[in-house]
């Protein structure tokens, strides 16, 4: 992160389509740091805080408003609201703090669902997310890639408003994820193995990129 | 409005602080419009769709979040959401048809209380709004002006969270609105006077700003 020169906490993105299995693998990260005599803070996008909690209630249900649903710039704020409240709230003060913090989502899934999913244009996307993030950056971004047949094998029941998004819309998601993966030089982990593999290979590539041993 | 060649609708905006008497006066313009044979929509911000409630409610109360409350970015983010599904949903929709529309507050507002109030500066707050606003620009923005002392003395009972912001940020909110109107050349009217006399300036100058008679 690029907080300050006293700042020695690192920040760990796990990114991806529901379904990759994301959380799991913030948990065996955080499992593998703790390890190592680390203090983690695991989190997330949206939903990281209490105000999180809310916004990421109406963006996603149960609280979502009725045939008008949810406006796609609305969209594209009310994430970006959740992200500010969530630096500002829970990433800064940990890695200001020197504790290492591990999230399911940031800046990423919005360039990816706003910025492609819903073709709204990455860059227009990151100008708004600029000051949410206000100068926080990931040390790194681990992205769980799916083929959409996987995960949507994975998602049972009940689908929100997202998840229930069209193969294309989910497709153009992902492109956009590997696309971001490419040009950030960030490793890309085919989650569609079983998943002792997709851990192992996780903590593994995290543990060198972090300077850990795994 | 600038929403395209076909669009008639007039777009009319009350502005000022809390206890200003925005809400009378919408009343009083929308009748004033509808005497005339016009058809007209009166909406607000926060809360003029049924997203924007669940995102008043939030930023306002009752269910704004506990200690750590919501962050002054979040809280513009929140606004330009609240502002993003109104155009969307309500604004546009109506001026096509043809309908004119009088709002209790629109942008101005973000760019006061958060710009100058929060001091995150007025540029950084309409950078936002930009993909908030789409484009639509009211025809008419009449500012409400009054004293802290007034403004204070007519709220009574529990104030929400930016109503209890201390006297020196609503004295930079009540500073930003003077300087927008004079920029902007639009009315500025003593609200502090007796309501008769206020409404029956603004339903004049409404009047002969759009060109019917009061």
């Amino acid at each position: 992160m690029t907080a300050g020169p006293e700042a020695s906490g690192r920040f760990v993105v796990l990114e991806g389509v529901d379904g990759s299995g994301k959380s799991t693998q913030v948990a065996a990260v955080a499992d593998m740091l703790r390890a190592h005599g680390r203090e983690v803070v695991t989190t997330r996008e949206p939903g990281g805080t209490a105000l999180g909690a809310g916004i990421r209630d109406l963006v996603l249900g149960p609280s979502t408003p009725g045939p008008a649903g949810v406006q796609a710039w609305a969209e594209v704020l009310l994430y970006a609201a959740d992200r500010a409240q969530h630096v500002a709230e829970v990433i800064r003060p940990a890695l200001e703090r020197g504790h290492d913090v591990v999230s399911d989502r940031f800046l990423w899934s919005s360039l990816a669902y706003q910025g492609a999913g819903r073709n709204l244009g990455s860059d227009d996307v990151a100008a708004v997310n600029s000051r949410a993030t206000a100068g926080i950056d990931p040390d790194l971004v681990v992205l769980l890639d799916v083929p959409y047949e996987v995960s949507c094998a994975r998602l049972t029941g009940r689908r929100d408003r997202i998840e229930a998004e069209p193969r294309d819309f989910h497709e153009r998601v992902r492109a956009a994820f590997l696309d971001l993966a490419r040009r950030h030089a960030c490793p890309v982990v085919d989650a569609s193995r079983d998943l002792d593999v997709v851990t192992k290979e996780v903590r593994e590539l995290v543990a060198a990129r972090l300077g850990v041993s795994a």
